[in-house]
């Protein structure tokens, strides 16, 4: 049994975190923080988890949580991460790391998307990039995991078979990514009002969304190559759900789409939550599971990838804990089907 | 051509007020307020209004308001109101107010519900109920009208026939009300979030929500008896309308729903926004219009009246628009088909 | 492992099942039917369950079911259900079905709410009914369980305290229920077309609907007294979840709230699946669980008692499996947290 | 005042269209029809309308229809179109037509597309294109107005400035298009159920959808050179609104933001319904308008232009009653602002 705190954990990717957790065999919640110095019970935080554990959330520094658990799910903002991570890991203590803190290897990089110092730059390039599809040789002996973006995951599973095979052209890419609203996280701001956004779709942070770099970077990394996408996300009236609509030139442009799901096939066989579809995937289908569904068609010249998630689940919690079955040595799926 | 401010122009009822008056050929708007000191274009406090109309959101006293304007539209929360509506009707302007200040009768009642003392209680007794389809013979003359409360309207109407007609028992009556999440206002309120609201149907205010004795006194008023409503309203996840589900116990057991649709029918005839339906009523078939849709049916020993309107239309913004027409002359529907 | 079959598998109800049994520990399914020829994949009738379940549906009469499985859960609807039941039965299998055909004891009242004869109406009632929490001893030995209708179970749970201990009236109850979209199923119908029913709601079925005699005759059976309820249902735009909000009179007019949760605490003291909370429920805490969340409030002389659940869960499979677990030996709680 | 009819008045365009000429002071309604033998009143067809016109949907030939009106406002399905406009036509009527039958010029083009021959295809190339802001000078004098597609509209009035003017590469262009569910029709399909879309967002007809051709034709014709563009239109869980997310190359790397919101400017000055804005527009502020917002940002090397409007008016209603106006000679904003 594996001691577990939640850092942070009044958001809605930390109670999805804890409901997953309550249903994991190796995995004991043993602590819950958020900045209220009131001590409220979880189930008061989120009434959903009324009865189902006996926590209170409470206002602690890293070597208290250390010193209650094995491991820790940090769930806090950018920037409030890297000022605990460290101590964390100097006590002993694993991480998976939900903010984005770590997902980048450059500081510079880092500074110029997040308008913030890396306080701990030189751990960034040593980090392992959680996403279990493409770096699940690292992520068992990992101390600290950084836990991919929502739309990081999304984006890059249904591009990655394409760039690795390096059967499209890389300067060619356009994400037109689609999200749930839970996606804007649990804050108080105008825009995430339900008479603002119900019955209404818009696109956001055009041009500068931060998880462009992490897309980048990923794609360059495991393709070996500068990958360089254009990254448009959309907030669309839904709780949960991600899809990204993925344009891009084939370099044979004769390539038929059997053989392009075929190369999808092989790419994630043996990968549990990759599901490559002959449908058009939908958000429904993978609500509330880790299942990343995906699928390419083509129209006129251009190949069109439509990946699917749920960005609670597969983009943030759901993986975590993918991540940490892997870290703690259970079967990848545990708690997660 | 009547010139027309309105007192609080950033929220949900202003929005909706400021694009019925667009459309009205009697109607030039002359003034719009709020707090905010960096007069913003109303084009940015609401980008629907992009292009329609070329007015900033000033931050401006009762003189400064009366100043520019024959009638204001007073939009702004209660207690703010009753701080400005004395100098505005001194200053020789009308004042059809959208707030709860006036609409109660005792000052009493309403710091009970209110938590807050009047300081204009003088006048509350005397304000007229802009309700038309109850009160229309006082509307045309007055200068202050008290726009009545979303909920209140639509339970109103529905079970005005009835009461004034004596024919159901006064203190039998349950109303179950739904309303879209626009009702609840532009704050910032976690309550209101997408992701707290969506997918999701809760009461909220059992037992102590305000416009119980608004409902009350207009009924009890109307019908020449005491009324005293249990009253239980529910957040809906659409963005407007108002179902008011109403019990009561007819006082012939044996009267038939056909019977008394013609009663209503009766009650009705002449009111253009009220329409007798037989069908059971939906609020979409009401929204962004200013109809009352409703029908009666008889539930084992009860009748079940059911009552529809758009909260901002009929339930704010029409209904003052309704009264502004009946104040300046204009026929009753102008602007509001 | 318990051999189990769905029969009818195309609807949201069996797609909530399989999706449930997929987790169970102790269910192995290995027949679904459909009326369709063409055999087709799970995995394409709901696309959700791709790559989960390598199995067709198949059109398959009882006798072939019975021959593949111990236990079937039948969701067929009304009448198609009892034409296969009793050969299910005779073949030796047990059957939980999801119908109303053996929920309620008199063929009499079947007849008149259904309008279609019953054609195994000696076996009515001796059926046990599936609603664990008040019929936990019959279920474990039973063949055949009566698996009670999304509303009924709802108003049940948050009335059998009240009516048990009898403390209030039973003739002053109404239920006024609210439910998401799903529980009108997936037959084609123009009123649950998304454009129909999306920002809208309304009642329908006002003094009708068919889960009313199985309300009365429940709680009825339950309180040892004769119950009657005026139950009126609502559409509301959502996928799933029930509300109901149901007012009822207090013997005792000085009961005060406290004392009220107190009795309910006792009456569902280990009962893991109802959940007594303090806060006004929301369906959203429900929802994807087989939680009752249930509350009281007064107001005025009225008792209001607001409990919801997920109706495709605790209102249909959740509870399925719930029997299930029961009848199998298995914790009660098992695949259902 | 001309006397109009709606030919094909059950689906949502029509509703729309009846709610826009009922405010319309040069505009009687004089025929509804619908295949409907027995002839339902307009305001059971759609509760709606209850109250607002006192006319019955007949089953009437295109002779019949035009004796008893000027105009003919042709809501059919493609391929029904093309078998009564002919007959309106030669009976002296002018017709705007809402279907896809005389949208492209060349039958060939057409028959590819929709599967079906025309039979009326010598009519195609000579009628006029209903899209006011490029074809304002044809409509006037045109017996015969093909009212643009939803998504075609909000596609070219997004791209036409570039394009016109010649400033990116007619062939990179790509259109990721979101729609509401009320664009896929008031027909009983299981794809638009509720419980199907609510909480889901997919691409559909990715490659094949039959708006395509029409983008190519009109963006083509206007800008005097070959347009293809890569379509993927989205089902979004909302009722109304269409966003235009679409991509190209600019001709000049350079080119900055301000300059090309500049040109866009210039290219609609005084076109009341397109509104050049610099936030990103969100389908919410043009749902029930005939508005359609627009704006421009460059992403690293691309322009991504975001237009929007509401699929039922400026996508269909409202810029039938913008082409009446302009065939009738009433101002263009007349019942549409």
């Amino acid at each position: 049994m594996t001691r577990v705190a939640v850092y942070g954990s009044t958001g809605y990717t930390a109670l999805e975190l804890i409901r997953i957790l309550l249903r994991h065999p190796g995995a004991e919640i043993t602590a819950l923080t958020s900045r209220n110095e009131e001590r409220p019970p979880i189930g008061e935080v989120h009434t959903a988890l009324a009865g189902r554990l006996d926590l209170r959330c409470e206002n602690l520094g890293p070597e208290e949580v250390a010193a209650r658990c094995d491991l820790v799910f940090c769930a806090l903002p950018h920037a409030a991460s890297m000022a605990v991570v460290p101590t964390l890991l100097e006590s002993g203590v694993r991480v998976v790391d939900l903010s984005a803190d770590y997902r980048l290897s450059d500081p510079a990089v880092y500074e110029t998307w997040y308008h913030v110092e890396h306080t701990d730059a030189e751990r960034m390039a040593r980090t392992v990039y959680g996403l279990p599809e493409l770096f699940c040789d690292a992520i068992p002996e990992a101390d600290l995991v950084a836990n991919p973006g929502c739309y990081t995951s999304t984006s890059i599973l249904g591009l990655a078979p394409l760039l690795v095979e390096k059967r499209v052209d890389p300067r060619s890419i356009v994400v037109d990514a689609k999200s749930g609203v839970s996606g804007a996280g649990r804050g108080l701001k105008l825009g995430t009002l339900y008479a603002e956004c119900n019955e209404s779709i818009s696109a956001y942070g055009v041009g500068n969304h931060r998880h462009t770099p992490e897309i980048d970077e990923v794609l360059s990394t495991a393709s070996g190559q500068t990958v360089e996408v254009v990254f448009t996300p959309h907030l669309v009236p839904m709780d949960r759900g991600i899809l990204c609509t993925s344009y891009c030139d084939p370099l044979d442009p004769n390539w038929d789409e059997a053989e392009v799901l075929d190369l999808y096939r092989r790419f994630y066989e043996g990968k549990p939550f990759v599901r490559v579809v002959e449908h058009l995937p939908r958000t429904k289908d993978v609500a509330h599971t880790n299942f990343c569904d995906v699928t390419v068609r083509r129209s006129r010249g251009k190949l069109v990838v439509l990946s699917t998630t749920d960005n609670l689940v597969k983009g943030a919690a759901g993986v975590a804990v993918q991540n940490f079955n892997l870290m703690t040595g259970h079967p990848e799926t545990t708690a997660l089907l």
